[in-house]
Formats: C-alpha cells, sequence, structure tokens
C-alpha cells in the first residue's frame, strides 16, 4: 500500500486506541458503519437530478467532500483489520472487470 | 494524492470510456453505486457475532476483500468526478474528528 | 392490501401533491431515499452489542420507531408508484422463502 | 395494526421459529438485514434515468416487487421484535412530518 494509505491507516489506530474505541471496532460493527456514511453520502443526491449532481456548488461539494472522506475512513479501518491492502484489491478487481465486462469492438 | 490512487483513479477513466459508460456514471448514479457495494459488503456479516466477524475464514476473507475493492473502486470514481481528493479530504475529516471527540484524560 | 395500508397511501399521495413534491418522487429517487432511511435506522444500532439492541430504553425505542415509519412511508410511496400490493408480494415472497430455505426435521 | 399486518407478523414469527432463526434476529442484526435488501431494491434503479424507473417492463416491475417484499418483512419482523405497531409509527411520522413540512400558501 502506498506510504499516504499507511500513513492514515496508523493514525486511524491511534485515534481509535486513544479514545478506546477498539471493542467496538469489529469489522461488522466497521461495516455497518461503513454502509450508514455511504448512504449519508447518497442522502447529498437523492432528490438531485443527474445533471444537478454533475454541477455542484462549491459548497454542497465540501460537504459531500466530508462525507465521502468519512465512507474512505471507515474503508481503511475494516480493510486494516482484515488484513487487506486497499490497493492490491482495487487492482485485482480491476482485471476481474475486464474480464467480466469485455470491450465491444 | 498519492501515485498510486492517481494511477488507479486514471485506469479507470479509461476502463469507464472504453465501455462507453460515462453517461451513466453522474456523481448521483455513482453514490447509489457505492452504497449498494457498501450494503453488499455488510451482508457478509450481517449474520455473524462481532467475534465470528473477528475470525473470518481465509476463503470468507479473499470474499469480503473483493467487496471492500468494489466500494474503493466506486469511492476512487466519486471523488475524481468531483475533483476531490481522497487523502486530502481524509486527513481533513480526521482533524475534524479529533476536534468532535477530543480524549478523555 | 388492507384499509388501513390504503388509507396511509391515499393520504401520502395527497401529502406530496401539496407539496408538488410528485416530480421528485420516481422511482429510482424513492429506492434512494429508502435505502438512506433504512441505513439511518441501522445507525442506532451500530455501537450497540445485539444484547443491548434486545433492550432499547422507551426513549431509544422511540426514535428507533420514528425511523421505522420513515422506512415504511417510503414503501408504500414506492409500492403505490409501481402499482405493487405490499401485502399480496410480502405473501408471495414467503412463499418462496418456504421453498427457499425448507424445514429440518 | 391490521389484521394483514398481524397475520403476516404471527406467520413471519412461526417461520423463524420452525428454522430456529431466532438468535440471529436481533434487532441489531434485523437492521442490518433491512438495510441490505433496501440497497438489493436500489440495485434495480441505479443506472436507469428517473424517467426510466417511471416506466419499468412487467418482469422487471417483478423483480423489483420481490425486493420490495423482502424489505417489508424484515420491517415487520423489527417492529415486532420492538413491539412497534407499524401503521400507528407511520401515521404519527405523517403528524411530524406535516408540522416540519407545512404546505405553502
Amino acid at each position: 500500500m502506498t506510504h499516504d494509505l499507511q500513513s492514515l491507516t496508523l493514525a486511524l489506530r491511534d485515534f481509535a486506541r486513544e479514545r478506546h474505541w477498539e471493542p467496538f471496532h469489529s469489522p461488522k460493527n466497521l461495516a455497518a458503519a461503513l454502509s450508514v456514511e455511504a448512504a449519508e453520502l447518497l442522502e447529498h443526491f437523492q432528490w438531485l437530478t443527474e445533471a444537478q449532481s454533475r454541477e455542484l456548488s462549491a459548497d454542497k461539494r465540501a460537504e459531500v467532500g466530508t462525507e465521502i472522506a468519512d465512507v474512505f475512513l471507515y474503508l481503511l479501518q475494516l480493510a486494516d483489520k482484515l488484513g487487506i491492502d486497499l490497493v492490491d484489491a482495487a487492482r485485482s478487481k480491476m482485471v476481474l472487470n475486464a474480464k467480466k465486462y469485455p470491450v465491444q469492438v
């Protein structure tokens, strides 16, 4: 994994340990929290048209950026708990997707 | 953003363009797809106890890793569409979280 | 469908029409809103143990009841838009489930 | 609650008891399962335009009806576990919503 993601992962470990949150951070609970944050992200878009979602105001974009960060932070923590390298997993999945959805020529 | 995430982002742009998926990839739709993938991830854990979720078999861990990758791939694409740097957004959110949840001393 | 559900459905139609919300209430958007409300419901449970979730305080139970109502109201609206009878659909699905998961004897 | 919903609720209790699923059906787990089913419902709509979502084929409508049923069945079970009357909760929430979103005149 890249240096930036490792550094974020270590910071998240410290953050949880300092607050005694580790007992709450089972993979089951982290997966639920991730799903809840993904829905909070979706909530920003639910009544917008697709066209409007492509033209967010700067304020809205900042709010959405915060929700995206929440999803990412839980994803990093869940991957860390399970010993999964996010970048490796993403690359492997892209290889599978390329086979599943071949380019039409 | 780190080199690895930039490289994944560029690969995802190519992947979508080659398949003519760009018209479908509005931020609204990507946010919905992200939320759906997060739920597929959660599905693996829904009937497990928290203890069981901490002790996944190698097979189950591989399946969960694929779902984690799906969430990550949509997150990268949504962040790209909105011009949001995932790592910067995550760092900023951790600063906010540190203020919101101060360490008890 | 039962009288109570029909009466709720009609009240929801009036509610949306009086507020000029109909253009926003495409099945796609209602499905997103339903998913968001289901996540708000899950949020109440995400850090609880299963045992704690079986022993909610009266206050918490009331909060959870409001989220359950939100899910139900969107479900009724989505079913109405698609001309689906909730009770009939539920009964048909229980028949399928009985075949899929036979009782072990 | 109406006779139909009571009858479904009792059938769901029997269904779970006969399969020895009760230990799995904590409110926490049922809320997760409900959220997962809501996402499966959303999945049918994620790449459709809003206009397309208003014009489902008969086949697609049947598939969506099955997902709607799954959401409803978990909602009934969760409400039952928590002693919440779905119809009463929905009516109370509509009163709150009417105050929160007054009709513009």
